[in-house]
Parts: C-alpha cells; structure tokens; sequence
C-alpha cells in the first residue's frame, strides 16, 4: 500500500496513470469570441444541477481554443455518437482548422457554430471560468438542448482508446 | 430547430432528458468528518490538470453524504470496475448503511474509509467547494493513488442503464 502522507502530491505521471483508468463520455464544445470560432474536444463535461439546469467541464491552458472559450459568453456542448468519431478527433487536433469542412457545420441565430447530426447538444450561458491549476473550470447554465440522433450507440474514450455503448456493452438492467 | 433566445432556461426535465446520452464512468466518493463515515456513487468526476493533479465531482444538495462531503478536508475517489456494480448500487442507495458489511472496506492511516478491489483509487485534499445551483461543485489536489486492478472491464452508467467496455466495445485503436 502507499504511504498516507496528506502532503505529497501526485506526479503528473501517476495521475495520468489513474485517470487512465476513467471512461468518459465524449463532448466537443463550440464557441465564438472576437471573431474567432473553436471547437474543442472534451471528456470532462459532467451534469451538475438539474434545476438550475448546470453544466460543468475543464479547459486546458494548452489548448488553442482555450482563450476563446474564456471569453465567450455562451457555448454549444455537442454529445457524440461513435459514427462522429472523425469530428471528436477533429476537436482533438493540434494545427487543423476545425471549421474547414463547411458541410458538417451551421452558426445558430445566437451565433455559435454548430456541427450537424451529433447525438445532442445543449447551449448554454457560461456563469464562471474559475482557474484550477493549468486548467479552468468552466460552469455553464443550460439555455436549450435538442437531442438530435439517439439512434446510434454513444461514443466514450477509455485508456487511450474509442469505445461504443450499446445491447453489447449492456451489463444488467436497472 | 429550437428557439434561440439566449435567455430561456431549460426545464429540469429538458435538461435531463439530454444528460442522459452522455456516458459515464462510474466513481464512489468516500469520505469522514466529525465521526460521520459517507459513501456516494458520482458519475461527475473528472480530471481538470495534470500539473498540479486535479480533480472536480459535483455533490448535490439532496444526497445524505454531502454535509459530510462538505466538510471533510480529505475524499477518497474509487473509479469501478463492473464486477464493482454492488459498490455502485450501494453508494447510491438512500437510506442504507454504506458501510454494513465490513469485509469489503477498510480505513487509510489518514482516517478516509476506502473499499478494497476497485479498479483505482485517488486520494485527494479537498481545496475548493462552490455552490452551483442544487449542487456544490467539488476541487481536489490528488495526493496519491494507486491503481489496483485493471484486469477487468471498466464500469458505464449511460441512459439509466450499466455498462462494462472492452474489446467488445472497442471500435478502432488510436
């Protein structure tokens, strides 16, 4: 067992080994700023409070999007099918542009870009941008959300990899 | 397409009728202050940073263990395996003893009570509870972790339903 010191911390290697270890459900977040448009891809969107309708996800200082995340006003959390897998991989890449397939994308009235036939999306005002260590917490009020395409099985990352949930992955009713 | 105004708020129902298609790994909080010892199933974990490791969960106001959650300076966050699901269930039972049946738990030098045969575990020093709306969101430094069984599938909770990922529900290597 390891030692219980209540003052060491973790090496970035040893979190990144345990959190390894977490499913997550597969979000890309799209946003506009200045005239800039991002979409980032994320695995730290979670539910917060249902009533107020809160949403809560971790922007990384090493993104490219990340600055333009911090000064929108609202964003779009698109939830991924595992057909989208090409658009998650979009969002998780260093140096493309995101928006350059112009089939796969609109603008809302409220002016946010947003990409077609996800499994949902939710847009939403952002209430807070709190900094937490060389990330920030971003908390987001639900505004309106449509679930578009929840026919096909959802998309999650695990250990690296891509996954999809279905009859297949199905362990026990509830 | 649904309205656009930037200032209607979604029903609570609207809102979790979108949440539930986005997947999750399964997590149980453990944690102990003022002679109080609580158990709470989360599917809201999340990493935030690597450097320095963080971690955030959301606690609702509506569960028995989160007065003691708010209070405690340490948690321990367990990540579950599927073989875990009773571990699951009961940390998401109310009105139970969480901690009836002592050969599945133990407690840590530093006071946390923790379950044996987890997938992994992280304990972490609370540094940050912020009310959000029903909910308090939750921001912990990992102080160590330890991953102890990675031989089994890895628990999903998706659309009220469990899930176990593998090979069965991999679709494509990265």
């Amino acid at each position: 067992m390891a030692s219980h010191s209540t003052t060491r911390v973790l090496s970035a290697d040893e979190f990144k080994a345990a959190f390894r270890e977490h499913p997550a459900g597969v979000a890309v977040i799209t946003a506009t700023a200045d005239g800039e448009r991002v979409a980032l891809t994320a695995t730290s969107v979670a539910s917060v409070s249902a009533e107020p309708p809160l949403i809560m996800f971790s922007v990384s200082a090493l993104s490219s999007s990340t600055p333009t995340i911090l000064k929108a006003e609202t964003v779009v959390i698109h939830l991924l099918n595992s057909d989208q897998l090409p658009i998650a991989k979009l969002g998780a890449t260093h140096g493309i542009d995101r928006f350059a397939d112009e089939t796969i994308w609109s603008t809302f009235d409220s002016g946010e870009p947003y990409f077609h036939g996800v499994r949902a999306w939710i847009r939403g005002r952002v209430l807070s941008r709190t900094p937490a260590g060389g990330s920030a917490v971003i908390l987001v009020e639900a505004l309106e959300a449509k679930v578009v395409d929840e026919t096909h099985p959802p998309l999650v990352y695990f250990d690296r990899t891509w996954h999809s949930l279905g009859d297949h992955s199905r362990i026990e009713g509830v």
